[in-house]
This record gives structure tokens, C-alpha cells and sequence, in this order.
């Protein structure tokens, strides 16, 4: 059996109990307790529209993904009510920042401005494309915070170049800095790329995928969709992302419809991972 | 002659004749007429300092690169501030976002938010790794607006995986977004990359090249650095993009030192374009 599948055989709370990041920690014992892989990516410009879906999913999920920079009148009192609702509803917080910058670059976008995504942000994203400073950058903020980093090893949209070599330098990147890189943006396990032999036996990355949908294959820009069953018992992944096909185009959001779906990929995702570890 | 060398050896005034894209002839025209490829990175979080420093260093550049999401107290009066000073020096504007996320996330990104950066940012730049949907999701908000992309198709820190097939990738899908992408963050010209023919002609993507100083090898985190004139004179690339190296490590800025530094640039970065055109 290859360390992947070792990995992907074991519990969330066997493996919550050996993860020496804070963060992963954290996540993988929320999953658990919550019988909840569901991330819910919440991609909505209206600050009030934010804070009810997440109110609304809240219940449902282990984690909430944001863009924070594409909220209007975004200000720290916004922050403050989503803490609010992280400590009501026992979710955690990954900000998708995309960090794509030098190491001293991104240590000021993750720290600094507006924002201060360090501040208040559980778990980010970064892609490895500008090489290991990004992930030391980070981590000089991070760190001391006991966030965790995910790289974006794979994408998920039509022609994407994270491919090949690339996701293998990533996987190779996050190995070298696993006290802070705690996984991967990515649609398989990732455990097996970049090495031949099978010594990391206790090499734990967290996989967390886009892309998934229940009704849909794709959208006009370039999304294409996967379900549960297909990220979670097939490719091994362990958290499932899903955005609109929960609350739909935005607006008013009927708060019935929305708890629905939420629970519905809630259920699917956890079927999911129960047919796995089976 | 390759098609790369025909741009290399033609001024700035017989390209920016020729250029479609709004954004590209602006910033050729600029050039040309304070002969000056001169483009300042402006990377200090305090927005009196950041002020302080285009205001003396604006009269020197082309360009005034930000990254205004590091900024602390942004709001759009800084905005307004930016503006006046872009019209009073004559610079144009290019917020280094390194966009990195799929098309219909970066059309949010680009447009809405706090920084709202396609209303103000003539120039704004994106990483090719999703795939082409990150260009047509920006050229969606940016073309109506006269806006320009650069793509970057290199980065100049250690381990940088922006290589190889990756950068010819990147070629080709700025190729097929002409109208847009207006050229590329690089070290080198990029008109023969991904292509064995020569019939091309009339394609002129513009280079800008960060990792320029003439004091220092490198810094802590990875940012490696080249002259002017390995730049500009060997390389072909157009604009050099300096920051710490004129205004220093911030606090309160020497003004005739900043302007000392930034003349220095200027004047080498010309004398390199002038020897190539020679």
C-alpha cells in the first residue's frame, strides 16, 4: 500500500491526532466533530449578502473560504462579525488569497493594509510559482500565529499550467517547509508526486478541491465541475469547496434553499469519505 | 534579423505609433517623451511615505508601480491623491496585483472591493497558471476601459518555476490576446519564444524587468537583481522596474537622495536603450 493511500485509509481524528501544524490540527478536528468536510467558498461583492449565507452555512461546514477583497465597504468591523459567527457555528476561516509575490511582498499583503489577512485568517493560499521565498515570506508572518499555508499544486480551470513538473516542484516545495505548508489546492493525493520510494510514511497533506458541483459541469469561465464521489472516495481529497452550487447566483438568498443544498453537499461529502475509509 | 531584435532596435516613439492598446501607446508615448523607461516601485505600507516618495520620485518616471493592498488607511482619497500626482509628473499607473485566480474571481478582484483597481490602475498584471480564462475575466472589466495586462512570464527570484514550457505557454496565450495583453513582466524579449517562425512582424509586447539595481546582488528573501544595462541594452527588455534601491529601506526619505537615485536610474536606463538602438 502506497503512503497515499495510507493516508487516505485513516481517520480525520486519527490523523487530527498526529498533525503538528495548529492549523491543520484545528481543521481536521472541526471536520470530525461536525461530520463535515464541506469548505463553503462564499464569492459575493455585498458585505450584508456575506454575512447571511455565512450565517446560513455556518452549521453545515468545517470551513469558509472568502475573497475579502472583493467585498464592498469592507472595514475590521466586518472581520470582527465573522469571528463572531467562526466561534457560533465552529467553522474555520481560509482567506484564498492567491499570494503569487516575492517573500517580502507577500509577508506585507499577509500582514499589512486593509485587510490583515494574517490577523484573523486560520488558513491562506499561495501559489509556488515564484518559488520557496514565497513560502518563507509567509511563514515569517504565519507562523508565529500557528496558521497553516496551502499551496495551489493543481487547478482546476481549462488549460491551467499547473501541470507535470510544476505540481511535482510544488509538492517538493511544500515537503521542505512542512511546519507551515499544511496541503494542497489540488484533485488527487498528492502524497506520491515528485519521489519514487515510500519513506515519508508520515507525510500528512490535507487536499482540499474546487470544482465540485452536484448539477453542473462548468461554467462560462473556464470552471469545470467534479462530484463528491469523485474528489473524495476516487482521488482521495479531503475537503470538498463548493461555492454557488450552494447559493446560487446571489441576491437575496432564500435561507430554506441555501441550508438545503449546504446540507446536502454536506452529506454527499461525508458519504463520500465514509465509502473511502470503509 | 529575428522579429525580437526588429522591436529591440526600433525607438519607443515608431512603436508607440503603431500599438492598438491604449494603455501600451500611453506608456510608450510617456517614455518617449521624458525619455525616461524608468518605472519606480513604490512598496511601503505608510500612506504619507508612499505619497512622499512618487511625489519626488515622479518626475524621474514612466511608471509608478503599487501594491496598494499593503497599504495601511487606504481609501479611495488616496486614490485621488495618486491620480493628481500622475497628472502633475506624468506617469501612468500599474498596480502589481499578480492576479492568480480564475476568470470570473479576478473580474470581482479587478473591479470591486476596497481598491476597486481597474477604475485607476492603467496597467495591472496576472500570473498565466489558471489557464487563458484569467485573461478573458480581466480583459471582461479592463478592456472598456482602455486598461493594459502584462503577463508574467518570468520571475527573477531563486527556484522560480516560471520556466521552460510554462514561459512558452505564456507567450502563447498573450498571442492570442493581443487586444489585452500588452507584453510581460521577464528578463528578455519574448517575441521568438513558443514559435520557430518569423512572421510575426508587427507583434510588440512590451518588457518590463523587475530585479534591476546597481548597488546590490540580492536581498534576503530571494529577489536577485541585474543593471540596467544587461536589461535593457543586452536583454531588449523596455522598462526596468527599481524600488528599494532608489528610495532605500523607508522611514522618513532623504528628498534630494531619492531624487539623486532615481535621476541615476533614469539616466542609466536611458543610456542602456539608447546603446541598443544605436
Amino acid at each position: 500500500m502506497s503512503s497515499s493511500s495510507r493516508i487516505a485509509a485513516q481517520t480525520y481524528a486519527q490523523r487530527a491526532a498526529k498533525h503538528a501544524n495548529p492549523a491543520a490540527k484545528a481543521l481536521l478536528e472541526t471536520i470530525e466533530r461536525k461530520q463535515s468536510n464541506l469548505c463553503v467558498s462564499v464569492d459575493v461583492t455585498d458585505r450584508d449578502e456575506f454575512l447571511d449565507i455565512i450565517d446560513t452555512v455556518g452549521p453545515y461546514a468545517c470551513l469558509i473560504k472568502t475573497h475579502v477583497d472583493i467585498i464592498e465597504h469592507f472595514d475590521l468591523s466586518l472581520i470582527e462579525r465573522l469571528q463572531e459567527l467562526s466561534s457560533a457555528h465552529d467553522f474555520l476561516i481560509f482567506e484564498d488569497r492567491k499570494f503569487a509575490d516575492i517573500g517580502n511582498t507577500v509577508a506585507l499583503q499577509y500582514s499589512s493594509g486593509v485587510h490583515k489577512i494574517a490577523s484573523w485568517s486560520h488558513i491562506t493560499n499561495a501559489h509556488p510559482v515564484p518559488g520557496p521565498s514565497i513560502i518563507s515570506g509567509l511563514a515569517s508572518v504565519g507562523k508565529p500565529l500557528g496558521r497553516g499555508l496551502l499551496l495551489l499544486a493543481e487547478m482546476s480551470t481549462k488549460g491551467s499550467l499547473a501541470t507535470g513538473s510544476y505540481t511535482e516542484e510544488a509538492v517538493n516545495m511544500a515537503r521542505a517547509h512542512r511546519d507551515f505548508v499544511i496541503g494542497f489546492i489540488a484533485q488527487r493525493r498528492m502524497e506520491a508526486v515528485g519521489t519514487s520510494t515510500d519513506t515519508n510514511n508520515d507525510e500528512d497533506f490535507l487536499i482540499l478541491s474546487p470544482g465540485v458541483g452536484l448539477d453542473s459541469k462548468g461554467d462560462a469561465m473556464g470552471q469545470q465541475y467534479r462530484t463528491p464521489k469523485e474528489v473524495v472516495t476516487e482521488s482521495g481529497c479531503d475537503v470538498i469547496i463548493v461555492g454557488r452550487g450552494i447559493y446560487g447566483k446571489g441576491g437575496n438568498i432564500d435561507v430554506q434553499s441555501v441550508q438545503k443544498q449546504a446540507e446536502r453537499y454536506r452529506n454527499e461529502g461525508w458519504a463520500a469519505y465514509q465509502a473511502r475509509i470503509r
